[in-house]
């Protein structure tokens, strides 16, 4: 027999055709990371263990006591701190709306095969922490650094490539003093749950999940963009597969997304929700990486006519959900309701799948079946 | 159209033929709850967003200031409790392992369809509260009560039926001083997470987590056994579907299940495990609804032979899961790593699926893909 690499525990990138089942692989993924249940949207604060995860490889047993950052490359001054001394900078506390980029993945047909979203992955959460900029005030950027790549101590494998989770912003996103990008170590006001990074974690307002690498323990300065698997290979919109001339666009900040708080009560299997003839009050919650969300519209005849909603003006957090609340009649039958958020910078929702071969970015408008008796 | 019931909300009880994907439904079930990262054995007491969450219905948006619990029914005294009133009676704390019924489930073949765990639905939390048998003395039980029941404030739909989540247990269960039966307003010394039943919650040591009922608002006194959808429809192990005369065994206490922490690194999509070859030391925890664990075997050849673990003697917690570790030498090539516990009654682990028509206490071995290289 040849020697197994590691190489050998990774099938290809795979889209499964219209009709092919979940995989028992895909249920996996599902069983270990979740969603937040629907809900919970009426939480304007999700508590941490309703708030989406998604973890690539295992979550590490990182503690406090044997724990450092390290701040090196491109710097004056390369850094190491541990816990007790990033807790003495000054601390800020950003509420962030945080989604994953393939959220909407297993509602594609064709369904690219990897962590099966719906339409659940998202939360918001109070984060406490360093602003970056002042860590790296502290190091000093040297004027050729480019970006700052950020390691985390989780380690895999992923189609074949053995790697520590690792993503790169450019410098002036790092270093903005409007972008809002911390180095966290509280969730609501408790240390980081372990799922969530525990005992550090980057936090970027405004990006995709991918973007906000937990368990972080190195910071590197570098001249050139940082093009390893996570950047270069993952993480783009693609039309085809990753052995394609296209690298894609790559995934950097949430598109719209208005989700419902469905009304009624469920059907236990089929989640189909049970409603009292007469008039409804829907609420839910809206958000975009690229601006406010200024408009909210809700369709009870499956996108032909609607109604707007009531959002609540973005308030004094620039980076958090808004609520919408919507009035509804509910007429005894089936019903399908749907929702949609524009955003100040006139990105919107689709009614018709914005389909890529990652399955990223996919803010289809969210439908929720209504049975009215 | 003839007038729309709730009824048509639900689809019949079914079996999925072997070969058939897992469906949407299924998938949107496995988002909204979520199992314990088999990673997150290694922690004694489970972090709560890593304990494994079943809710058949909604989370109810339940708060404290309107809330009471009502004991009724068969007792000399009512009452009505409210959180200041229970957390002015004595208080105790109980390490507890909990499992869902269904955890297996979507390993049988055929596979019956429901919420698909596969065997991740587990977690260990110290839960604090008033013991039943206080609330109930207080109360006054008359002889000719032999159930009590409980309901919480969940509520929804299941084959049908429309329902608040509803159990009983025997009086002599409910009232017992050995049973350590709990009303728990907190979990690992915070308020219980609304997902876990806050405000208040029974615990039911050794008993599968459909006995736990959450978001607990009353408690009854009845003299007859209960027959409600929860203990006489769903939680029975049978061969055949309910409408079949056989009404099938109650499902009451957790069978006895061992899992590993799994070794070395993952691959993202296949959970594939990397180890490098040379001696490996195999962790996990074990436990039994019917004793102490008394055995844990390993095997590293798919179940011909098996290696004896340490098992970690049941300590101060006589209803939590015992740490096991075992040496393995590993190999180059790929492995298939079993582990099986037998506990002080006798009952072990099967190698073939204990197949029921609801796919509940299916404690088939863990089987963890290994690739060494």
């Amino acid at each position: 027999m040849e020697q197994a690499s590691v190489r050998d525990a990774s099938a290809p990138a795979r889209v499964a055709p219209a009709g092919e089942g979940i995989s028992q692989e895909e249920l996996a993924l599902a069983a270990r990371n979740h969603g937040l249940p629907m809900e919970a949207l009426r939480y304007e604060v999700t508590p941490p263990g309703l708030h989406y995860v998604l973890v690539h490889y295992d979550i590490p047993a990182t503690g406090e006591e044997d724990w450092k950052l390290a701040v090196r490359g491109l710097v004056r001054t390369p850094l190491s701190l541990d816990p007790a001394a990033l807790r003495g900078l000054p601390a800020v506390t950003h509420r962030v709306t945080m989604e994953c980029a393939g959220n909407g993945r297993a509602l594609l047909s064709p369904r690219p095969v990897s962590q099966p979203w719906l339409a659940e992955a998202v939360g918001t959460a109070d984060w406490t922490g360093v602003p970056l900029r002042l860590v790296l005030a502290a190091a000093g950027v040297r004027p050729e650094a480019v970006e700052a790549v950020f390691t985390g101590a989780d380690h895999g494998v992923e189609r074949g490539v053995e790697q520590d989770y690792r993503r790169s912003l450019p410098v002036a996103t790092a270093t903005g003093e409007d972008s809002g990008v911390l180095l966290a170590y509280a969730m609501n006001g408790l240390p980081l749950p372990p799922q969530h990074g525990y005992p550090l974690r980057l936090v970027v307002p405004g990006w995709y999940g991918m973007a906000h690498v937990k368990w972080l323990r190195e910071i590197t300065l570098v001249d050139a963009p940082y093009t390893g698997f996570q950047q270069s290979v993952a993480y783009r919109y693609r039309r085809a597969d990753e052995a394609s001339d296209a690298p894609g666009e790559p995934v950097t900040r949430i598109a719209p997304r208005a989700l419902m708080e469905p009304p009624g009560f469920p059907d236990f299997m089929s989640r189909t929700r049970i409603v009292r003839p007469g008039p409804v009050r829907l609420r839910g919650r809206a958000w975009s990486g690229y601006g406010a969300v200024v408009r909210v519209e809700v369709s009870g005849d499956g996108g032909r006519s609607w109604t707007a909603a009531e959002v609540e003006p973005r308030g004094p957090h620039p980076w958090a959900w808004q609520a919408w609340t919507c009035g509804w009649e509910a007429a005894p039958g089936r019903h399908t309701l749907t929702v949609r958020a524009t955003d100040a910078t006139g990105r919107g929702q689709p009614l018709e799948q914005p389909w890529t071969w990652g399955g990223f970015g996919n803010n289809l408008v969210q439908r929720v079946p209504v049975l009215c008796c």
